[in-house]
């Protein structure tokens, strides 16, 4: 299946609204900047990989649109454009790595119409290397995957997720097209069940066996022997290997942990932040409280009642088997071997 | 708050239609057996001190309403009602306790109508034991809750599940009205939300703080730092200390014990099976995939995806730290222990 989450075609971002899958496929052209940043925020377009995509090309038709003539006009506009995206999801790194390169491209040329073409390039460049990093780490990654597994995954991180082949779920697609027999348990992802409804779509779509279940269940069938191995994706890895990824995932990396089970995390080099030294620098994103007290605007909840909605946490790299990029597979040690694998030239 | 969640009258059994909470309260009058069976197989009522007397106030009914005067007739008839009731739910111990108690009542009679009465004050006699067992229960264990502590509580323990104080709901309401200053997290408690529906509903009536979260968040506010103790309830605990409880249990027994955080059950003996060695031989109900693929009739996930739905799971005793019986609180080893207290003459 070829499925096209995010598009740049002339003056309009395509994407494929997510928050209305699987029963409708909806595709929504945006042709503004802030439609783009909304459909952003509203978790519409949501996955690290496609995140940062998705806010490259959002400046860049930000920037097109842009109509003065005069240069610090122009780069006040874009430097609003620039921050409104920023300020959109504090977790993922993928967004603030794309606005800082969307940035040094304004900086370093001079012209607007230059810019603007350079741009587009830009988020063009960004979203084809996302593609390149994730078929990479997806044909890298099944070598862990052997024939008859049952993988465990966690929230979305297909094509879906990503703009392009998937991260931990391309590592699946990858290893089912190589002829491994495989079953994949989809946990359905409280609140806003990406598992229920977007990854056992993707694997229904390729045909891959797949058997969904409540987030909850994990642990038993882990306890049960039923899981040869989890494999998901990640927000922002830090420097010494923790990541942040999908609320629940520390919960899934604990319950691996004691049974022995393979815990992987699948991401391209983009999401690591050497910049930060472990998981406590980074910011969890604290989500609307209907999305816990509410399933599409149905009540579940009493009126009035508080709620924590962490949308992400923090697994410590200690729970973690390996990381799994497009440079390669990264085990402990991971303070020295991830800096080793993002400053390598390529 | 007064909360009577079942009642025999006359001859009715009336529930409170726990399915329709929080939004409506509804009270069920059902004037046949079949309708108590039938509520209990979806979770009207349920909760495991709950189906036991509700197990046997339909016994009673059933037994009531039969019009036959020919003795082996009758208890062909109270034989078919008895394993009717027997066969609604496989995993809390409670129901077939129920079910033998009120069988060995109409063994232990002759006249028909004798029976009849007997059976009626054998399920009073039940539904008392487990009011009295739960109070004293939930004010044993408020010991365990000290002044300014979070607790974690999974699915719904309170008088909706026990037709009574509660089990873990009650010692955090005995707590409570001890003047303790606590709040409770709530799970919601996925595929049926009695966290989100029922335990947080139960919380407000009583004015006890309390924070509603997915299942998936409890790992990550463990590992915050953020509870102090879990507590929760159970379906049916073997000899040598297993609990079976509903799905999530043991996920959240492995995340407490690796943050180091006291993980208590809290139980009326009714619930100990000394005849099952281990948790391995507990039955786990294995309910209706639409449990997991929708919500309240709404479709979540495509058409046709399998799904796995144990309604429970089993957590070995070796996770937890104390078990809570109306006779006293239970630790390591528990094989001794547990018979030792069953047996004990009260």
């Amino acid at each position: 299946m070829i499925l096209k989450p995010i598009e740049f075609v002339k003056d309009k971002v395509i994407i494929l609204d997510q928050t209305k899958l699987p029963q409708k496929v909806v595709f929504l052209k945006l042709g503004n900047y802030e439609d783009v940043v909304r459909a952003i925020k509203e978790m519409k377009i949501r996955g690290a990989p496609a995140i940062g995509v998705t806010a490259a090309y959002g400046i860049a038709l930000g920037a097109q649109k842009i109509i003065t003539k005069n240069k610090d006009d122009f780069h006040s506009q874009l430097n609003h454009i620039l921050s409104t995206f920023q300020a959109t999801r504090p977790t993922a790194v993928n967004l603030f790595r794309a606005v800082n390169r969307m940035k040094q491209i304004a900086q370093r040329n001079t012209d607007i119409d230059l810019i603007k073409t350079a741009l587009q390039a830009e988020a063009r460049r960004i979203h084809r290397e996302e593609e390149t990093a994730s078929e990479a780490l997806s044909q890298i990654g099944s070598q862990l995957v052997e024939n008859g597994f049952t993988i465990l995954t966690h929230c979305n991180t297909g094509s879906l997720a990503t703009a392009s082949y998937g991260t931990a779920l391309g590592i699946i697609k990858a290893a089912w097209k190589q002829g491994k027999k495989i079953n994949v348990i989809a946990t359905e992802t409280r609140p806003l069940l990406q598992g229920a409804r977007l990854t056992t779509w993707e694997l229904i779509q390729e045909g891959i066996p797949a058997t969904l279940i409540v987030d909850s269940a994990a642990g038993y069938l882990m306890s049960q022997g039923k899981v040869n191995c989890v494999i998901l994706g990640a927000d922002r890895i830090a420097a010494n290997g923790d990541v942040a990824n999908k609320i629940g995932t520390y919960t899934l990396a604990v319950l691996a942990t004691e049974n022995g089970i393979p815990f992987y995390v699948a991401a391209p080099t983009s999401t690591i932040d050497l910049s930060i030294a472990s998981g406590d620098e980074i910011p969890i994103e604290e989500r609307d409280f209907k999305e816990v007290t509410h399933i599409e605007d149905k009540p579940i909840a009493p009126e009035g009642v508080k709620t924590a909605n962490p949308a992400f946490d923090i697994t410590p790299h200690l729970y973690i088997t390996a990381i799994i990029t497009e440079k390669g597979i990264v085990t402990e040690p991971y303070e020295f071997k991830l800096r080793k694998l993002v400053e390598e030239v390529t």
